[in-house]
């Protein structure tokens, strides 16, 4: 016969935590607790195998298992000393669901069931507490009516806040047991009158009833939809854990309470706990009345005059030390545990692994290796690799009062507040000013570097995760929330409106890049500490990692916070960023007007000093690491001038009108730019720009080695999609390169390589490996051809996609494996068959983010490379996809 | 011992046709005709092997290759009765390339080999014309010190124009042998003073120093080049025909002449050609002396009185007689035969398939089916399909007098002439009032059909093979030339502007959209005529073919059209185009513009009697042929009001002020509209639309069914990327359907399936094909994504991509087979593993386009789409690709 009831206790359990499938998760730890022989109130699981039975059988419970139940019910009475619907001495039951996976709040539960107009008076007569009788019954009936009878429950309630003003008070608890007998009254003649049903009076008829509503729940629509969002089979079913009540509110020698097994905010070893005497479990958190600290330890400014539960129930207390300890010790983690105290005697109600902050989480990690509780590597998985976010950047004090006026997206984490103001310029001046500023914009541009480097934090209303606002905030670290497209911003009038208020210049703002949210006024922040336990659990993940990680920085600067986040090289160095500077941009625009090839070098070999310059500076910051650099990338027009002003300084410089300025300017707009005149199309239609950019490469390198700096320059070129394209530009570079070396009577090692981030350059990478030295994914860009979306455009319909469950995670945060992730592989593979010693890298956004660096480990990448402020999360990511795989 | 030499004469031959590795394809021929038994002056080749041995052995001929080329020459000796170097009678050679594969041009000739200063008084006196003997002697020098000795012969070339200016004439011819005879000692004297070399005088010499100059030639720069352009190999080498020279020019019993088995320019069976006694190959086509008909049916007004080769050679005529008929028979077509006649002697130098019209071709195959000569299948392989073009658009009459202007791109065949519009408007108003015009626009847009329909033909600055312009223009079947960037248009001054000349609305212009050219003026045209070879032919083209073809057709119009070529139902018909005239517009634009749902349905109910009459106009022309119709695509602000007449009308219906107008303009401007909010990304944000589209389609479905038209709708779904995104839409499509069919009290068969353009929608195809009933790639885009190549903005710098071999073909007219080619490929396998039953065929413009036909047929598509006029072409490429499979 097949076991549908596994029965637990202290004193005989049959399943244990490995059950899950079977017993749900709930079912299988209070098996795993009760094997422990901690003593939690008996029961018994109902399996999830009879939740499908039940489904398969047209909703019947079949005679088998209700056989099982009854069995098992009588060996809860046994043990329990109690009897069900017994009068005198009644057991009752908590019936409650527990799947495979945890799905919060999807499913129904039903306490105290048992009880009925005879029970309720024999639990008055045995506990000496007719209220507590009557209260508990009440609150059965109101629960089991929308449980089970499936009875809209607004109106029993509406009974009660009758009653309450009847009676003239203001809280339940001001109700006499004698108006709770009369408010059950009222409860069962408004289901017979208005539903038609005599409210069951036989336990076992309740429980059968119960058991069922839970296997029902299974299907309701929000469990079905929670199961759709969640990737979650609906073919798993539910299992009903049924356990016997205890109180802890039946009298003084009963208590209620949770406690921690170490400090979870700080992670400190001190056992750490409140409780109430003569209380249920909400009641703690309810913050009616002040909870008592379980020990001196625990006692806080608010409850330091108050008694422990070491005081006044001293056995409790032990047992509960004892319990706590062997708790921590079977988990071997840091356990936040439920107990009631039924007239003395301490139950054990649930466990699980504490939630604490990220600092607790490191701390706790760090102490239980010092104390062999757990191995380094377990020490490793402790930690989700987003959370190292809340060491880095400062944070919204979590007192604080705020007031959100809007959400848009978690551009770049940290929290920042300031003075809104709406140009870049502005933004440069008040910071000069001395004032911390918040660069509010519709979106930025290249041409707002500046800007964005005086704010404290930038806001946009428009672009998703990875428009120009977010890539370049999560490079420089700064906070940002981008997209908020609930606001309304005025460039030009200088002001901000949402939710119908206009706020202006100079006033207040505070965000949280985080979260997304943004707030009014001042609100405090948290500065970021590390820790030494930081760098000691760092060093663990290191230890353990095959990916390398560098960073993508386009400055020394950039390249020197990167290193001291751990940054092994760069990445991804633009070129491009370096152009926008102004006493460049002039010479970047007298290239793009040049009419001829003559002039456009004429205007490259002004340029070609401050590339090299730029360079010597980050192969001096990186001495001894690779430093990869990325040709030019943008499209032409990105550098043109679109202010008046400008293009009339331009015009004068080239001997132009304004009107001839505007009409060149208008002859290099494009369609789709994304997809125009960019990257290696710029190199084969005009071949001297890419020429100035590696002689100014190869002459900083040089001098560096001279000099004695360790250079490794690696040179990228964007945007390839087919080998002959590829060969034309390494063979012209590689041409110039030896020219370099022959002028200067110096060579240095470099490597030439490029992106892929074009679904061809995947699909061909077997053929381009043959002469590339390295790849590395530009996964923007592939993500955005792939799925044929634009990153600043998506934002008007991919968040109806991702609420909708169609791309289960935002496509430009993480990557889409089966999607853009085939393409990888593909590319991967092909290109080690004909290039066995290719270096393949990720210096996409991607770089940085948990999934995709599992992902880039799982198909044999190199490294990843991500912003400075990301490396040490890819760091711990990159040791976690070892563990698991 | 290897066989490095083969010797071929009418006697005896050692190769043939088969051979054209080892003997390159004149060797080939040489060695077919002459086992044909065909009098060709006697020779032997030296293999491909050789060239290579040639370059193994550090450019050495090795002795044994020298030892078999000598033992051939003394055969050739024997066989012609003469002595190489001999003084009285000496046996004269070419000595050409012959490479496997056709490199025209790319390499050396050297002929009259054997001259020196005795053997040339040897000619002079058995010919009894020293001229004759002084001239080929010149000439010999001249092409042996440029081939063999590297000399730049223009210093020899001005040593003739002085010496001709001595004398006082102007035409080589007017050299008498004295002059000659005295231009050869010059040559001789400045080749020893400028380059210190004695003319070598031994043949021997002459001959092993041509052999080795033809060998090198094959690795000079152009060779070389040309090989890459070709993707033919470097290592195939290339043979040396060594022949003995036969003359037509020695007097009045030789004559030269060519020849063609039937007439080129019809077709007819006649025996057709031309010729001049004592001459020269090439002075038959240099048209200085008028050719003489070979026989009566040869003669034309310009020769009529002239005497035919049947006449004054009646021997060598019937000879050339027999052996026309010969050749016709063994190479089972039509021939193009190249013949000289010495001293009453026919030979034959050469013969090829001849050049023809496309409607001799046609004439020609169903003839030579009908003579029992040729397979129908072999007929089928005779005619390009792109040549169809020919048959059925307007061309130019090939002996008009012509002022190209300009080149752009052939983005639609046939020719057009007429006055220039610069305005739709205008086009639409000159063409009302009677006139032809031409509409000139820097790029058209979805608001220029009308114009487009007013007009003969369509040219444009921008833009792509794709470009907008240029697809409807096919669509219509209208010329068009896009992309010619030397036009500077000015919309606002109505003026075209090129090399410096302005024209003006009303001039007249004409262009070739078949080869992109642009003329002044009007070009006298040839109307397309069909005939009834063209339908037999098409009969046994689509008796094999595999594939169906259907059209891309918008209107009923066009459906007509495509019919009338062979459709085979539409594969596309883009809802949007529908959206564009005048009276819809203004609704389609409230839509876009409603500020919620409910406004919008209020729109879109005005739009769905519009649609529902569009899809029973083309339901009643397809009557018994599927039709798919694709829901709407494009991004909205292709609808948006551009002029502000037109916004001023908006907000007139929508109670808005200008500019109102203006920024709701603005907020939909997308930065790359391609990827942005369109397609069924529109669906996700906005279901009415579809639901409002599928309405219409099953209600025309419904109403056509019942007046007895046979209907099989199939709706298609655009720019699907995943699978849930395709079932959200699907179902809400179909719940709409379920209520049409219940409204109606009626059903009708459908479809339902998507689009693939994306590359993300191939790779996850296996999963789309889950729910989806049919796959169709839309190749324009899923080119334009998986190159990350924006069709628009590519004129800039695709040209250098296709001329620099980049790209062998552009991508946007041929399906790029390795790279979108590798997404269908794998698109269609996975499709096929989840849905064994899914139809698959393709809606790109690349459906019309041989290559991709053939491709299509190759990874097992169902059917092609194309636009109505190349419906023939994708008919006959389908057969084709049969065939050679």
């Amino acid at each position: 016969m097949k076991k549908w009831v596994y029965k637990f206790s202290s004193e005989l359990t049959d399943g244990n935590k490995d059950l899950k499938a079977l017993l749900g998760g709930k079912g299988a730890n209070l098996a795993e607790m009760c094997s422990m022989k901690l003593s939690v109130p008996a029961g018994f699981t109902v399996t999830t195998e009879a939740c499908l039975d039940y489904y398969k059988t047209n909703k019947e419970i079949s005679p088998e298992i209700r056989s099982q139940v009854t069995e098992a019910l009588q060996w809860v009475e046994k043990l329990t000393n109690k009897k069900f619907g017994d009068v005198e001495n009644p057991l009752l039951f908590s019936v409650r669901s527990g799947a495979r996976a945890s799905m919060p709040g999807m499913m129904d539960t039903v306490l105290n069931l048992g009880l009925n107009d005879k029970t309720v008076i024999g639990m008055a007569k045995k506990t000496n507490n007719p209220r507590f009788a009557w209260d508990s019954y009440r609150r059965f009936i109101q629960m089991y009516s929308n449980v089970v009878l499936g009875i809209n429950t607004s109106i029993l309630e509406s009974n009660m806040e009758d009653l309450k003003e009847a009676r003239g008070v203001h809280e339940d608890t001001a109700l006499t047991a004698k108006d709770l007998e009369e408010l059950v009254g009222v409860y069962k003649s408004v289901i017979l009158e208005d539903h038609g049903i005599v409210f069951p009076q036989d336990p076992v008829e309740q429980l059968w009833k119960a058991i069922a509503a839970v296997f029902g729940s299974w299907n309701n629509n929000r469990a079905t939809k929670y199961r759709e969002m969640n990737n979650i089979p609906h073919d798993w079913g539910t299992a009903v854990n049924i356990q016997s009540m205890v109180f802890g509110n039946m009298g003084d020698t009963c208590a209620t309470g949770v406690c921690f097994t170490r400090d979870p905010s700080t992670g400190e070893k001190k056992f750490f706990g409140e409780f109430l005497v003569n209380a249920q479990g909400e009641d703690v958190v309810a913050g009616i009345r002040t909870p008592q600290p379980i020990n001196n330890e625990s006692k806080m400014e608010s409850n330091k005059h108050h008694k422990t539960l070491e005081e006044v129930m001293p056995k409790a207390y032990a047992d509960l030390v004892e319990d706590y300890k062997m708790l921590e010790n079977h988990y071997k983690d840091m356990q936040d545990i439920e107990f009631t105290i039924e007239n003395g005697k301490l139950y054990i109600l649930q466990t699980r692994n504490a939630k604490r902050t990220v600092n607790a989480s490191l701390k706790v990690a760090v102490d239980l290796v010092a104390e062999k509780m757990i191995t380094t590597n377990e020490a490793i998985m402790r930690i989700s690799p987003e959370d190292l976010n809340q060491l880095l950047h400062p944070r919204l004090d979590p007192k604080a009062k705020k007031n959100i006026i809007a959400t848009g997206l978690p551009a770049s984490p940290g929290a920042a507040s300031g003075q809104m103001v709406f140009t870049s310029h502005a933004a440069e001046e008040w910071h000069k000013a001395g004032k911390k500023v918040v660069l509010v914009r519709a979106e930025t541009s290249p041409e707002d570097i500046g800007g964005m480097v005086a704010s404290t934090g930038i806001l946009t209303a428009r672009g998703g995760m990875t428009s120009h606002a977010a890539v370049v905030a999560r490079g420089m670290g700064k906070p940002c929330v981008a997209g908020c497209t609930a606001l309304v911003i005025s460039e030009r009038d200088k002001t901000l409106t949402v939710k119908g208020k206009t706020y202006k210049e100079g006033d207040f703002i505070t965000f949280d890049g985080a979260n997304g949210e943004v707030y009014e006024g001042i609100v405090p922040t948290i500065e970021a500490t590390i820790t030494a336990d930081f760098a000691t659990f760092m060093k663990w993940a290191d230890a353990i990692r095959k990916l390398r990680v560098r960073t993508n920085a386009d400055t020394p600067e950039d390249a020197k916070t990167a290193i001291e986040f751990g940054a092994e090289g760069i990445g991804l160095c633009r070129t491009e960023h370096m152009f926008f500077a102004p006493e460049r941009i002039l010479a970047v625009r007298e290239m793009i007007f040049a009419e001829n090839e003559m002039a456009r070098k004429k205007a490259l070999d002004k340029l070609l000093p401050f590339q090299r310059e730029d360079f010597s500076g980050i192969f001096r910051e990186m001495n001894g690491l690779p430093v990869n650099i990325r040709l030019l990338d943008p499209p032409l027009h990105e550098f043109l001038p679109h202010s008046e002003k400008d293009q009339t300084e331009l015009g004068q410089v080239l001997g132009l009108s304004l009107k001839q300025i505007k009409e060149r300017n208008d002859s290099l707009h494009e369609f789709n730019p994304m997809l125009g005149h960019r990257g290696c199309r710029l190199a084969i239609t005009y071949p001297e720009i890419y020429i100035m950019q590696v002689r100014a490469i190869i002459e900083a390198a040089v001098e560096s080695d001279k000099k004695g700096i360790k250079v490794f320059p690696e040179i990228m070129i964007p945007l390839t999609s087919e080998l002959r394209e590829y060969s034309v530009i390494q063979s012209e570079c590689k041409a110039e390169i030896e020219k370099v070396f022959k002028e200067k009577n110096h060579t240095v090692k470099y490597k030439m390589g490029t992106m892929l981030e074009l679904p061809r350059a995947c699909i061909m990478a077997g053929e381009i490996a043959r002469e590339s030295e390295f790849f590395s994914f530009g996964t923007n860009d592939l993500t955005q051809t792939t799925f044929g979306l634009s990153r600043d455009d998506a934002g008007k319909f991919l968040p109806s996609y991702t609420a909708r469950g169609i791309y289960p995670r935002d496509p430009f945060v993480s990557i889409d494996q089966p999607g853009v992730g085939f393409l990888m592989k593909h590319a991967v593979a092909e290109g080690k068959k004909t290039n066995a010693h290719i270096h393949v890298g990720i210096c996409g956004e991607h770089g940085g983010e948990p999934h995709s660096v599992e992902f880039c480990h799982n198909i044999g990448l190199d490294y990843v490379s991500c912003s400075p402020f990301r490396v040490p999360i890819a760091r711990l990511a990159a040791a976690q996809a070892v563990l698991r795989t």
